[in-house]
């Protein structure tokens, strides 16, 4: 049995997206999620959320497709780098080391089951405020005021050919600890939570119903209120945003959720957990039957149909 | 350096509270928070947030004089659990094993340097629901639906005549981290914040102008949202129960916060992070002087008088 | 063209509810809505919300099916009211005085062309709080502090053979200002919004198609704020109350809205309007096609079919 | 007794503020509060909340000191507008016919007992969207999505010397309706609130503790929620604006409220009433003593000194 007194990986450290309509994916992350701009390099962006503490949340890069990049992960300590490192290594998974960005220290690379490019890091650097110095000092810069104010990156919600052998790989060689999942009556896993502190999911699998692989179901950025996402939902609606599903609240987890498409394809959650966090060091893990999850969502709502048809890349 | 890649102590376990109006108290806890009574024993009644995973949250006992008793913390694993007690007897402030209360196990019994009386332990039992059984099996017990709400137990903070001496205590013999603290032209400490997982703090010391020891500054508790918080100020407003001070945000560690004297005297606080945790592995601790801590509250509001002149037991 | 520099009517009075499930649906109102019970009545009940300043909200009576009995309205004065009897007696659909129930004085019956029964008055006794004294005394009784806390009515919704009649009742007869409609391509009405004062909506009328008359789609409460609504929804998911709707965003109108079926089957509302107020003398109506009406709501969910299907009582 | 079974005034119009310091003044309407310019001329600027159907809110005007300028009220038809003049007229207050602004129609000037300069008007032509087209038709303008976002001008409050002579101007000679006021143990009124519709007070007097006349307490905005107004406190925090006091909520009328001084020395206010609203054609007024008022805020927070110091423009 897998000790869960410590964590070997601190949070999710930042995400890659690409996208096939650059400008407006920019304006939707830098306009209407009010991120900033901290640097650009080459065909990418970089952009962060205003209580990120490292240099930047997002890597935003033209494409001809929309779809995931490299994800990484921040380890807890040079010690926790070096254990997992090795776990990966022995997992035949590693790609061997490199330089991180914007701040970012050297990173392992490696690959989940399905193909998704991963890195692994430990050293990085505190963001510094400039123009943007926060009027509190214990947040990493100023408050934007405008647009949804994401307070800071959630979760990746990745598409997998098989859920199993990926949640066994974060559960196994990442050692992230599962909080929920969903167990089809074929006994196949259809989705699986997994968090690495007290939030309650840092990382999910969810079934590709295609059978194509690496690809992304969704990322999601935490504002503080519930209030946040209705707002949130009204600057869409503004905006020409296309919201899919939400605001509601999900019956896993129990997030308050609003799902929307970027304009390059990629759906982007808000999500809000309340003051629920998962402090029991033996946490059980709640399962899921295909039929609960046919109620539809924790309100009512039932779950909409592209959940399962949109994934990006988008495939035929 | 200590390594805070693993927390010994995963949370707050419960919390004993005194009260001389024993009656009042309950009805605060029972009625106004909508807490659930799940034992009586002598003078005590055994109360529970309603997401609370273990039986109880708070024992309330009738006594002479309002203040605090026993406070226990859940270690993360039985191997945590003993690694803490053999760092508590090095310290010459262990007092024993003891029988827990309401499923709680085998528990080691302690006193911070300012003789608050604690206990430690890791075994516990999983709270069963009843006729309070959840719609979602994600969540401990239904929610009430009435009065304040408390999902759970958020943090202690103790007054003590050396905040140095117990935030010492703390941070190398329960090995909590530090978050945050407040540091007089003096050099001493006014304040001193700790956590133990991703919640910004869990246990704080704040200095007893009194002399005295063993007391009380407050506890609190963690409703979901800010609304929840300007929702209780009107039960507290309808109910007779005094207000100290808030709805505001607190400039330390911003939670949104309020406080009031439960009919016994004790100060009960209710606090909302929003979204905020700290998920930096190292994350620097934040130091505020007399200088910045004179501005008051986020939002301007002076911090009242009576924080520095209302603790528990009361001392002439 | 109507001056509506006037209304004759000020609001909407009190609603009489029937219900074939009478315990159940007063469980409801009383318990979960945080109603007060304050007369009984052979078969009837009278309830009202914390701040009506009338002694009741709503009256409901025991029947074998579901469905609204008689509807009130107040007159804004001795002189209005006097002027629209005049007006409904010339309209040839009175029937008389009666007395009113519960401190309401003096009332005037009458149907709309669609066979619903309503009356209208204007002395009525103010609530005397008892154990209910509010702790401001701008207040009509003190704010309950569980369920859903219902504020005060906010609308009634009725379905109706000709929306066009019946709208043309209200407009002409009791001088009820249009703010919304939707007009099919046919060029019939499917709803039309009617408000006397700045409230955005106090009667409504929808196509009943199933040509059956006298029927309701809903009536509404007014909760103060947004996040009372999201609150709302995980009571009635814990009291097994169904959710058929929301919470989400009205396109018509902008109200923030849930739709739950009472026990006894009669849809009931809690919708929020925020800061939106018609407060222009002048205020144009806004006409939605069926192609706008397609859009769904504010958010992009769909208007759920049940809304086209079901109303009380319910028809074959 | 005055029948209120109408209001020839339907609203505030539109406020005239002056400021000694106007590109910061400008700074914090247009870019804090997400007001939009909709004119220039000569020293001033007009500009419009999203929501406001005519063209523009405030007249924002360069001058030595700070304070309030010529304030309109639209009236609710052309009949009325008469009515109401030749009320002024016999007052001995009128001062003749002038043409209005941005759309506004012939109106009529005054000034209160205070000599405050007014005007009264009823045509007014509505607000046309261009590059801020709304989403939802029913809405004057976008949705801004940045700042304060308020949705509308709310109520002005006045200094005067006399509030006894400025209330019964309103009350008898605009017909406004009394709602709330404050009485001095001398019997002089300390505060005096009246409303036109269903609002609960659209223009309040309080006390000029100075002597000095035609003075400004403050101008108020809705936003549609509490917690918009928290976001609104973050806002001014981050951006330097002096928060006076709040977010609390008002004893008087219950307001949620926020006040800060823009940088010109005016203060303004945001208030939120939740779905409280005058319904009640007979509603009484509601009257404070002194010792009442001692008690301060509804949630207890004391009345802040510079509440009765400070207002515009500033005197020794």
């Amino acid at each position: 049995m897998t000790d869960y007194t410590s964590f070997d990986i601190a949070h999710l450290g930042n995400v890659e997206l690409f996208t096939p309509k650059f400008d407006e994916s920019l304006w939707f992350f830098r306009d209407l999620l009010a991120m900033r701009v901290v640097a650009e390099d080459g065909d990418s962006v970089f952009l962060r959320c205003w209580d990120e503490y490292q240099r930047y949340t997002i890597k935003l890069t033209a494409s001809d497709q929309a779809g995931v990049g490299r994800v990484t992960f921040r380890a807890s300590s040079q010690e926790a780098l070096e254990r997992r490192v090795a776990a990966i290594e022995a997992s035949g998974r590693g790609l061997g080391w490199r330089d991180g960005e914007q701040g970012v220290g050297p990173s392992f690379a490696f690959t989940d089951p399905d193909g998704h490019p991963m890195e692994i890091y430990y050293e990085t650097e505190r963001y510094v405020a400039t123009d943007d110095k926060p009027a509190l000092k214990n947040q990493a810069s100023a408050f934007p005021g405008r647009g949804v104010n994401a307070r800071r990156l959630d979760h990746i919600n990745y598409l997998a050919t098989s859920v199993e052998d990926n949640g066994e790989f974060v559960r196994d060689v990442l050692v992230g600890r599962e909080s929920e999942r969903i167990r089809q009556d074929t006994g196949k896993y259809a989705a699986w939570w997994f968090h690495f502190q007290n939030k309650s999911y840092d990382i999910v699998y969810s079934d590709d119903w295609t059978g194509h692989s690496k690809r992304l179901h969704h990322i999601a950025f935490a504002p503080d209120t519930r209030e946040d996402i209705l707002k949130a939902a009204d600057i869409f609606l503004e905006n020409g945003i296309y919201i899919e599903s939400g605001p509601h609240k999900h019956t896993i987890n129990q997030t308050f959720f609003l799902y929307v498409w970027e304009p390059g394809g990629n759906r982007i959650e808000f999500a809000n957990a309340g003051s629920r966090l998962l402090l029991d060091p033996d946490q059980p893990v709640v399962e899921w039957s295909e039929e609960e999850r046919k109620k539809g969502q924790a309100w009512g709502m039932k779950t909409i149909e592209s959940f399962h048809t949109h994934g990006t890349p988008l495939v035929e």
